[in-house]
């Protein structure tokens, strides 16, 4: 196989993130592939945001992987910045082939480049293979994670 | 009691969120209240970032509550934005007083108000109390929340 490149993301790679995150038995739910139009209003608020990296892997052109990297300054932890990873997707054809551990690794050297103290993430409670990859890669399971959905 | 007000952090706040941060269990070993240049440092970096709210509660003039609020758009969930609520601190003396339920629905209220679909937070394994807060106000512990320190 030849190499992944892991690259920021335009917004002609809209269409490839969405059918990633709708490949997925969380995302099949949530995500509309049909309609891009609320994506494409969401790429335009990431776009002019430094804190945002919405990146995508490569390999042959093709897209077949994502996530996006937020860098979040604050006071706690000696004004400690940290990092929060969400939306990784690994396409099904790629699975096992190591793409998930090198977008976790571009986020944790990402990360360090820009200063952060702290990288975390979290995983629905049903995703147990992944919470097996995240302690393989070096994270530690020490929170719950809450939503309150609006 | 007097009323709550919950305000935007200024530079001049610093020294008593720096004090509550660091008066809790985890946070006396993480903090230097002591040595304020890197929560000042800190501070300049989320000043500037339209994507963070720093509050501060204060009753009768006096800091008793802080919590740190950030914005994040994204492609996943059909172009959702999220929040993530970060360092909520109450004062030891006013537990119970229903200042925290106040800090939250400050966060869940603005996060509605910037467009949010989701609020979402992670609290330490240890906080057995915070989760029952959590929970009480409609947050679900769905999802596990992963840490690397770097």
């Amino acid at each position: 196989m030849s190499d992944i490149v892991i690259r920021h993301a335009t917004a002609d790679d809209i269409p490839a993130i969405v059918a990633l995150l709708a490949d997925d038995p969380l995302g099949a739910q949530r995500e509309s592939p049909g309609d891009l139009a609320p994506y494409r209003a969401a790429f335009e608020r990431l776009a002019g945001d430094p804190h945002q990296h919405l990146v995508v892997a490569e390999r042959d052109g093709r897209t077949v992987g994502t996530l996006q990297l937020t860098v979040i300054p604050g006071l706690s932890r000696r004004g400690a910045t940290r990092s929060v990873v969400e939306a990784v997707r690994v396409h099904a054809d790629e699975r096992g082939s190591g793409l998930g551990t090198r977008l976790i690794e571009w986020a944790v050297g990402t990360s360090r480049r820009e200063g952060c103290a702290l990288v975390q993430l979290t995983s629905d409670a049903t995703r147990v293979d992944a919470h097996r990859f995240y302690e393989r890669l070096g994270f530690e399971a020490s929170h719950l994670g809450f939503k309150y959905h609006l």
